[in-house]
């Protein structure tokens, strides 16, 4: 092994390592440079199983709850509430390799540097890995921290994925009883730490290896139902059309414009899907995704607002039908001051000024945040943005963020 | 047998047995309101024997050739070229009971109403089902007459559905060889003749039962392809992205305005699909279907080419990559004049003045006239457009119908 060490006040992390287990995970699911690896799927566990495998090494106990999520635990089994520290294995489809990844992946040299190093644990640490973060398969994002936190939707366990797969089969065929809500966490948490790749340019542009998050921000998913008339292409004159594609495409354009006119909000449609989708009918009926997201909870409702009187003028011109479904509404989260500040002395220890940013993306400490555990955020630079083979991280940078969770793991729990 | 004639001048179509047969045929592959008999399928072949039951019932010898189209032979074996009288069976998924069916069905009824008033054939005449007209499952419209007629698109046979099931191998398990190019149509035909409804509100306007077609209009078919970046919906920010989604809706809402502003033309996007199609990821891609047509060949190529530089300038415009594939162009074909004057005296004489239109669809009748045969087609007025379940027709139209189309006959070939 080769050891590099990035710190000369008594911790070390390896870059070997850390470079070599990010590429061992990468390859489970992976595709040359995409990665696959849904939530609850046979690909998922077998990356929990290799994490596990590092953890036991330094005599962690396993656990598996039964919403698939991996908890190792080390350090006393009573005292004060466990920290938690993790982030998820599962990917979006065609996915990179850093996203939820590499916050395990430096969760554990954290502990690997704290061990090696001689310390111990004079309050339980439990290195988690959430089961299905993304959603990505059964349209439930942040599933695994949602079942352990008790704030899974209703009837989260029958939701079927493409392949009419159920979250509870999935979890059956995974070696679980297929009742994520059982996954209740009932052992008291004092903290919960999360390091995840910025999945943006900030961090970059302003030249900074690490970054604290102030807020998850808020988001509206929603689906837009839009009916028109079906039609033959060749014989319906273009007057007498009410053609659900059109509309929808003015609809989408009409979400992208909300977007652009509001400061620190994004919106997004993702998904279009055409009935009957044949190169000479005019559509029936279009049916697309929302994904609108702010910091502040006022723009967000601002943007909502305008989207929907949008969509509603457009079908009426057009003499559509239209109508929006809310599939869900996250909150704007502050995360923990005191624990932000904790990762700021941490990271001003290494020499790094790490600016405060807002996180666009939803994490598993949201759910932790919300549901009473003290939760914090470190964001590593990262590169091509994510959700997408192209995004990328310096193995130096990661090692960086992992020095800096293993200098606030010690203050917490060593 | 409920014997109705709606002439009193020797021809009797009956009523009761063309709405039985119109129905007896809606129902294979019918699902309530809606058919899907796609093309090739067994459901397709059910029809083709149904109608084949028919026709032998009055004498006609049977041959389905490579392409699986349908040729029931009346009359002589040599002499005069044949004349061939019919339409097609398929229908496009969740269409209608009139659109194909109905041209096959009046053409039996000519034939039945011919052998009731004691007529024999002194030329022969084939009733002919083509094959896959509606091109929905493999792509190739109008697929039954162009294998019979010689103008398949090179490697047709093995182009595949969404299962992957190849032409050829879908002719193979209706007991084919698979080669669709063994069906050329080698017997000479003296001439075509194909009754349909008109997919449109015209002849309803215009108060007539029936109609005359001037020519069948020019097709485009292309496939544009737009390339953006994916990225994560909630990390970047509307400014930095090249969301192709939204670049491909300002497409599709520019080849409806290029439509909207040429009269005589239509521009229709049926098709649209997204990449990678999550709702929490920018769409890296998307395509989309172009099917555009006009009656004239200037108006047609002009549209094309505005619609051509509307989606350059737009992708410029949002830092995409955009391109247009050509999937196939028909030409616009006039169809033959003589034949067409036949069909009018025959309407003459039931009491009808058939208006002459053009033809926004294209029809099999298309293909015979390219090769020579002279071709002409008689539309029946009906109501609710077509592709669609709600495509509707009066049966005392489709009885004139077949009446005009039995006179028309009796002069050809009795």
């Amino acid at each position: 092994m080769t050891e590099l060490s990035t710190s000369f006040h008594g911790l070390r992390v390896d870059l070997g390592r850390l470079a070599e287990r990010i590429a061992t995970l990468a390859a489970i699911g992976g595709t040359g440079t995409a990665v696959t690896r849904l939530g609850l799927s046979t690909e998922e566990q077998a990356a929990r199983e290799l994490v596990g495998g590092w953890l036991v090494a330094r005599g962690a106990a396993l656990h598996r709850d039964p919403a698939a999520n991996l908890l190792a635990r080390l350090g006393p089994s009573g005292g004060a509430p466990a920290v938690l520290i993790g982030s998820h294995l599962d990917t979006v489809p065609d996915g990179g390799r850093f996203d939820g990844a590499l916050g395990v992946v430096c969760a554990v040299e954290a502990i690997e540097a704290l061990c090696d190093a001689g310390l111990t644990f004079r309050r339980a640490v439990e290195v988690v890995a959430w089961a299905d973060e993304e959603g990505a398969r059964f349209g439930i994002g942040l599933f695994g921290s949602a079942a352990a936190f008790g704030c899974l939707p209703p009837g989260a366990a029958e939701r079927t994925d493409v392949n009419g797969v159920s979250i509870a089969r999935a979890l059956q065929a995974l070696g679980e009883r297929g009742d994520p809500t059982a996954a209740r966490f009932m052992a008291p948490a004092g903290a919960y730490l999360e390091l995840h790749i910025e999945q943006g340019p900030r961090l970059e542009r302003a030249g900074q290896a690490v970054g604290l998050v102030s807020e998850i921000v808020g988001i509206f998913h929603g689906r837009v139902r839009v009916e028109g008339r079906g039609d033959h292409a060749g014989t319906t004159s273009m007057e007498t059309r009410r053609d659900a594609l059109a509309g929808a495409a003015a609809m989408v354009l009409a979400v992208e414009a909300a977007g652009r006119a509001r400061p620190g909000v994004v919106a997004t449609v993702g998904e279009l899907a055409v009935t009957p989708g044949a190169k000479n009918v005019v559509p029936s009926a279009a049916t697309f995704s929302l994904d609108l997201r702010s910091g502040d909870a006022a723009h967000l409702e601002e943007l909502i607002h305008a989207i929907r009187d949008a969509i509603r003028v457009i079908a009426l011109e057009r003499g559509l039908r239209a109508g929006v479904d809310v599939l869900s509404t996250v909150p704007v989260t502050p995360l923990d001051a005191s624990l932000r500040d904790l990762l700021r002395r941490a990271a001003l220890a290494e020499g790094l000024v790490a600016p405060v940013l807002q996180s666009g993306a939803g994490h598993d400490a949201l759910n932790a945040q919300r549901a009473g555990v003290p939760s914090a955020m470190l964001f590593v630079r990262s590169t091509g943005g994510s959700h997408t083979p192209r995004e990328d991280c310096l193995v130096a940078d990661a090692a960086v963020g992992a020095l800096v969770l293993a200098r606030a793991l010690r203050e917490l729990a060593c």
